[in-house]
């Protein structure tokens, strides 16, 4: 499968626009055509719904809200829809402050998302807010570890299946899943937490390869992040190697993914079906 | 001619007021400071005509545009004009929205510019608003190749009049040309366009460069655009030799506008006169 | 002291909340996590006191201020200093334009701020707005300099007395100092004027800084301008070994704050108390 669906997007090229923070924009941007798609960034109200038309895929991301992004979130987001493009929330700080838990309740109530993408804590998040009584303490521990696979992945599909999106929950180890069926990743290294980032440009990525593979969202998600996480494993042996620090390893990432084939990625996964 | 160009900006370090998008703003800054400027971005309304009155050229980018900064696009334009600095107009995205195109009017329709750069779908957009009825359709091919560099310049030559700018189309291969005399540029190389930020990298190189040379703004237009070219070239061989990915090259470009000379500029420059 | 507050920043992670300009807003995130701390970049007004409420330090910076953001700054100072967080000012550029003096004025006002940030031309302005009459020139040279050292050295001492903040001025040669005491600081490397941010970066650093060292904010804020220094210093030798450029020079920066030690750290001060 990682073969096909990365081969769609080199082939493809896909136009993603991103309405996303201005902190991590840059790197966004850059991954985006390191992976083989395309970025178009805009967020002013008059103009998102005429832009996410010419896309493939729209990639939302809360890392900045302010009132008129937020608007223009929810403006694009309802026109992607009506165009049957997918569309990706990253909730980056949901729980850290009102305006964001429900900035991100208002857009998974007004924009059916193909894929939410987020750490436990945001996810936990939204789960409480998703329709149920049970409170931000969704049965669920606050890392992923292998003696929690199991109930995060039954709390990922449980989510999948009350936001009818495809769930991916970030951290050591990665769940991607619908409501059905769920994937364990255990690509990456603990040195992408110390640069700034790798979880912004993984929610273009996303966007992208679903944007290549509108028919098979979920596989679509566990490619990209796989290829996010084998990059930054194949990163780290070369900061070792050159002695580098956070920076030059965050250079090397992206440079792992403009320089990733299809067989390098199917050859490096670490990924088990659940 | 390119010596004294570069030279000079190196001996004047003309600070230049960037209006531009937050995707790339970084690059721009850092881009300035490496071919011997120095950035300032200021845009909010109340303190735009200040800034701009104390720097020595401006740079309009509509990457990100938003109402806010379109308002202070023109206040700053307007500002430059009345003091003869020279502004630069980098349209990026005409064409692709109502408002980036109306905006792209509103700001040739208020503020002379003395250089317009972008590639040739802006520069198409711009010729069918500028006061003939022969539509988008601009009696030229969608890429300027081999083939299509005569008709190319005769475009730009055209529109140089039409809006009595100084024309960069920049694709493959570079047109910069005024009313009467055109350059073709070879300088660049593919990889370039796997990355973001070198259109407006350059749209801040111009600005600085016609800072620095008010007398000659086409010869320091072509300038400009012959560094940056020279500069993704040399990037490039570096790039091979390190087995480098995009963002290293990336920064590699900016490292080669940073070393280089005056001499080695003038024996790089790949120009034809037309 | 050096490596005790070093390691205090290691050891504590200070969760810094910054409202900066999007300029060099990458940088400071990636520098904060370098040191051992982490960034949240939070400027809506609605938000910011709970976003800073969870934090240990906030940084205000005023590179690319606008109304809504100097409101935001406003409110989240005053929810700092009711909880007793160190609040750091850089005021980018104050003296530039009305804008920025005036905004800097009210925020010294309204706001207790911990630790003021700047270069002398900066802090002459705040200066001139403390209440005397004695206008911009505040009988100090406009660059540090071995021959003006002292000058500088009771300039910042005063200016501490009057604004009850640490004062750090920054140039050729540092002075760090409240109101009693002061450091002269001579690390750092002139090619850091020729990159963008360093200055942003620091002020990240000092209020990571302060936020793990509350009960010695002068130290704190010596100990975060000598790491950005000494980090320059190393990366210049890196740089130079490499035959690098400016791009490259600055990701070395970051990379040599990543991988700074406390012992490294005090060997390599070049600190003087006055």
């Amino acid at each position: 499968m990682f073969k096909k669906i990365f081969e769609n997007v080199q082939n493809e090229t896909p136009l993603v626009h991103c309405i996303t923070n201005y902190v991590t924009v840059n790197d966004v941007a850059n991954v985006l055509l390191a992976a083989g798609g395309s970025p178009i960034m805009a967020d002013d109200p008059k103009e998102v719904e005429e832009i996410t038309a010419i896309c493939a895929a729209l990639n939302l991301n809360i890392g900045t809200l302010n009132e008129r992004t937020i608007h223009s979130m929810l403006k694009a987001g309802k026109k992607a829809n009506s165009l049957s493009h997918p569309v990706v929330l990253d909730p980056v700080g949901a729980g850290a402050s009102a305006l964001r838990t429900e900035t991100t309740f208002e857009l998974i109530d007004t924009i059916a998302f193909s894929v939410i993408k987020g750490n436990i804590s945001e996810m936990k998040t939204i789960y409480a807010g998703s329709g149920t009584t049970k409170g931000v303490d969704a049965d669920v521990s606050d890392a992923v570890t292998e003696d929690t696979v199991s109930e995060a992945v039954a709390f990922a599909k449980d989510l999948s299946a009350r936001t009818n999106a495809v769930i991916a929950i970030t951290g050591a180890i990665d769940i991607v899943a619908d409501s059905q069926k769920a994937y364990v990743i255990r690509n990456g290294h603990p040195s992408m937490a110390k640069i700034s980032g790798t979880g912004c440009m993984l929610s273009g990525l996303i966007a992208a390869f679903c944007g290549a593979n509108r028919e098979n969202l979920l596989d679509a998600t566990a490619t990209a992040v796989c290829l996010m996480g084998l990059s930054g494993e194949l990163a780290q042996e070369k900061a070792v190697k050159n002695d580098a620090g956070t920076s030059s390893y965050r250079a090397y990432i992206i440079d792992e993914i403009s320089k990733m084939s299809a067989d390098k990625l199917a050859g490096g996964v670490k990924i088990e079906h659940r």
